[in-house]
C-alpha cells in the first residue's frame, strides 16, 4: 500500500539542510510533546494503541444496532460529523442501498423543514440515535438531539434509552451527565484527540461500522499509515512532501489550494479534508485557504478562473489509480456523435487522460500542481489516506507555526449568539 | 417581490459621479449591444420576450415525459446542468420525493460506476433521456449519451426516439445532425444565450417542468427581475449594489468571496452561482475567486479559517426571510442539555440570530461582508434571484473591464485532451 507525490516543478530543489533540521525538530517536539498544542496529539499513535477491546465494543454495537434498526440517525457537527460522512460516501455504492441499514445525518445544521421532514420519515421505520458532541454544549446538534430524544421518547418509552448511544467526554459536559442520568450507552472522545482528528476513535467508526464497513480494516489502513509516515526524512515520506510543497507554495504567494477529484463519492472526503486544514492552519491571519473541485464537472465552472484568473493558487489532484467497475466506449455503427476515436478507451482512463490534460493546461496559465495517488478506494486504503492527511497538517500547520490543533476562531460566533441569546452562562 | 442587500461598510461612501458614469456606459453599451461579448447578450430580455408558444411545448414535452416515465435522465455539463439542478434541489422538499417522477444528473462527469449502477437502476423503470449540449461535441456528455443511447435503442427498439429529446444549437454540431437523422424531439439553445445564462431556456426549463414544478412562475419571477434590476440607478439597484461592493472589495485586496446559506437546499445555487461568477469574470489573471459555504455546518470548517485565516476574503451571505415549515424549540423539564434558554425560539429565527453573530464575529476578525435577502424560496423568488445574479455578474465583470459572457480558458484542458487521444481533427 501506497501514497505517491508528484509535483509539477522540481521537488529536490526545494530542500535544504535548514529545512531537514526544521522538520527534524518538529518530529521530535511533536515525539516528545513539546510542541504547541500537544495535549491534542493523541492521534499520532492511536492506529497502533487503539484496543481490541473498543474496536470489538464498536463492532458489537454496531451490529445490534443493524440487527435491531432500519435507521441509524447521527447527530454531530464539524469533525464529528464529517469523519464517518467522508468515509461512508466514499465507499457507498451509487444507486444502491449497499445495506439494509440507513445512515442519516442531523445536527450538522439548524433547519426546521429537514428535520420535521426527518421526523416523518423515519415513522414506521426502527430508529437509533448516536448523538457526537465532543464538549456536549455545541448547540447545533444539541437542538437536533433535543427533538430526537423527545420523538424517542414518545414512540419508544422507556425503552428509548436503550436506542440513544452517546459519544462524548469522559469527564464532563452535559452530554455526559444526561447520558448517565438516563442510562445512554455511552463512547468516549479521548481528551487529547480533536475533533477533525476523530475519525478513527468512536466518533468515526461507530457510523461507519453501522454503515456495514469493516474497520478493521480501516485501522488497518491507518497503522499502515502511521508506520509510512512517522518518519522526518523529506526525501522519502509524502506527508512531509506534501507539507513542504504546500509551505513553498504558500511562501511564493499561492495562498488558494484547489484539491481536485475525479471520483464523486469523494467529495466529502475533500469536504473533510477541508475543515482539516482550514481549521488547522486559518489562524493568526495565516494558511492557505482551501477549496475543492469536481471534475469533469467543474472544469465546465470553476475551470475558466483556475486556467486564467488570479494567479494565486494551486492545484492538489486526488488520484485514484484503480477503479473496481468501469465501462470501455465501444465503435458505433454511424458514428453520429463523432466519438469513435475513443473506441476501445474505458472511462477510468479517460479520466486520467483528463488529468493530465488538465494539470498540464493549468500548468501553462500558471497554476502549480500536486498530485497525490492511492491505489483503489477500500476501507484499507481510505484510512491511510485520512491518516496520511492529518500527519501532512500537522506538519504543514507546524512550518506555519501554527498550533495544528486548536481553533480558538471557532468561538467567536457562539459567544456572540449566546450573549444574543442570552445564555444564562453569559 | 423584492431584493434586499446589506453591507457591514457604509455603500454610499464607494460612490462617485465617475462611477455613476460608468455604469451608464455600460448600460448604454448593453442596451446597444456594443459593449464586449454584445452577440452573448440574449439572456437580457430573455424573461420578457420568451414565447407563450416555447413555454407551452416545453410544459406538453415535461407533462407527456411525466405520464410515460418513471425517471428523466438529464445529460449535461456546466451550464446545461447547474442551473436546472440548482433549481430542482432548492424546490425539493428533503426525504420526499414530491413526484412521481425522479430526475437524474448523467454526464457531469465521467464514471464508469456511476453510469452502470444508474443503467442498472433504470431498469424496469420507463425512462427518458434529455441530452444538452450547445455545441454537441462537449467530450463528457457525448460519452454519457452514447452508453445511454445504446442502452434506450436496446431496450426500447424503433421506439427509443420518441423517448430521447436533444436541446442543442439551432443550426450545427454532431448532436442536432444526430437528431434530425434519428427523429428525435429538439429544443433549440438560442444563439445569443452562453451556457451559464441559460437557466430560463429549455435548458433549464424542461428538466425543471419534468421535475414537477412550475417553470411559468420561474419567468415571471425573472421577468419581474427583468424589470426591477433593468436600470443603473446606482442608489436603487441591488445587482448594481452588488457589483459595486464586489468591485471595491476586490480593488482593496479582497480577492475571494464565500457565499454563505443557511438553506442546505441552496446548495446547488451556490455551485450555479460560482460557474456564473467564476466563469464571467476569471480572465486575464483577473476576478474574485467564487466559494461557499453551509451553515452552520462549515462554521465548525471552514470558519475558524473565516474568523482567522489571511485577510484577503469577505463574506456574502444569502439570507431567506420567510420559510414554509419550522420547528420551535420546547421547553424540557429536567433541562438536561440546558437549552432551556432556546425555548420559544424557532429554528429559522435561531438561523437569524446565528446569521448576526456570524457576520458580526468575521468583521471583528476582518472580514467585511454582504447579506442578500430574498422573501422566501419558491419558482417566481427562485426565477427573480437567479436573474439578479446574471444581471450583478454582468456588470461586475464589466467593471473589471472583463468579457462576461466568453470562457476561452475551458477551451485548454480539451485540446489537450483530444491531442492526447488523437481526435481525428487535431
Amino acid at each position: 500500500m501506497d501514497i505517491t507525490i508528484g509535483f509539477s516543478d522540481d521537488y529536490t530543489q526545494l530542500l535544504s539542510p535548514e529545512l531537514e533540521k526544521r522538520l527534524e525538530t518538529i518530529y521530535n517536539d511533536m515525539k516528545s510533546k513539546t510542541a504547541f498544542g500537544s495535549d491534542y496529539l493523541g492521534w499520532l499513535n492511536w492506529p497502533s494503541s487503539i484496543s481490541q477491546e473498543l474496536l470489538e465494543e464498536i463492532k458489537t454495537t454496531a451490529n445490534h444496532i443493524r440487527s435491531t434498526s432500519d435507521v441509524l440517525i447521527v447527530i454531530g457537527i464539524g469533525g464529528s460529523y464529517l469523519g464517518s460522512k467522508a468515509v461512508i460516501e466514499a465507499l457507498s455504492i451509487p444507486f444502491e442501498k449497499n445495506d439494509s441499514l440507513e445512515v442519516i445525518f442531523a445536527g450538522h445544521s439548524v433547519n426546521g423543514s429537514y428535520l420535521k421532514k426527518l421526523l416523518k420519515y423515519i415513522d414506521g421505520k426502527e430508529v437509533t440515535v448516536n448523538v457526537i458532541s465532543k464538549s456536549g454544549t455545541t448547540t447545533e446538534p444539541a437542538i437536533a438531539f433535543r427533538f430526537l430524544r423527545q420523538y424517542m421518547e414518545n414512540r419508544y418509552g422507556s425503552s428509548a434509552a436503550s436506542r440513544i448511544i452517546v459519544t462524548t467526554d469522559q469527564e464532563k459536559g452535559a452530554l455526559r451527565s444526561l447520558a448517565i442520568e438516563q442510562g445512554y450507552k455511552r463512547f468516549v472522545v479521548p481528551n487529547d484527540i480533536g475533533g477533525r482528528y476523530s475519525v478513527f476513535t468512536a466518533v468515526g467508526l461507530l457510523p461507519i461500522a453501522a454503515a456495514g464497513f469493516n474497520i478493521i480494516e480501516l485501522i488497518a489502513g491507518a497503522k499502515k499509515a502511521e508506520e509510512q509516515f512517522g518518519h522526518f526524512d523529506m526525501h522519502n515520506n509524502p506527508a512531509i512532501q506534501y507539507a513542504v510543497l504546500r509551505k513553498r507554495l504558500h511562501d511564493n504567494g499561492y495562498i488558494i489550494e484547489i484539491m481536485a477529484s475525479f471520483e464523486e463519492r469523494l467529495k466529502y472526503l475533500q469536504e473533510w479534508w477541508k475543515q482539516l486544514f482550514g481549521e488547522s492552519e486559518g489562524k493568526n491571519k495565516k494558511g492557505i485557504f482551501p477549496s475543492s473541485v469536481q471534475y469533469s464537472t467543474d472544469l465546465h465552472s470553476l475551470g475558466q478562473y483556475i486556467q486564467d484568473g488570479q494567479r494565486n493558487l494551486f492545484e492538489t489532484f486526488l488520484m485514484v489509480k484503480n477503479i473496481d467497475e468501469d465501462l470501455t466506449i465501444l465503435e458505433s455503427n454511424n458514428n453520429g456523435d463523432e466519438l469513435n476515436y475513443l473506441s476501445g478507451l474505458s472511462l477510468h482512463a479517460f479520466n486520467k487522460v483528463c488529468h493530465e490534460a488538465t494539470a498540464n493546461a493549468h500548468l501553462d496559465g500558471g497554476v502549480p500542481h500536486i498530485t497525490i495517488t492511492i491505489d483503489q478506494i477500500d476501507e484499507m486504503h481510505i484510512g491511510h489516506l485520512l491518516y496520511f492527511y492529518m500527519m501532512a497538517c500537522a506538519y504543514s500547520a507546524y512550518l506555519l507555526e501554527i498550533n495544528p490543533f486548536d481553533q480558538p476562531g471557532v468561538e467567536a460566533y457562539k459567544t456572540n449568539i449566546f450573549k444574543m441569546l442570552k445564555k444564562p452562562v453569559y
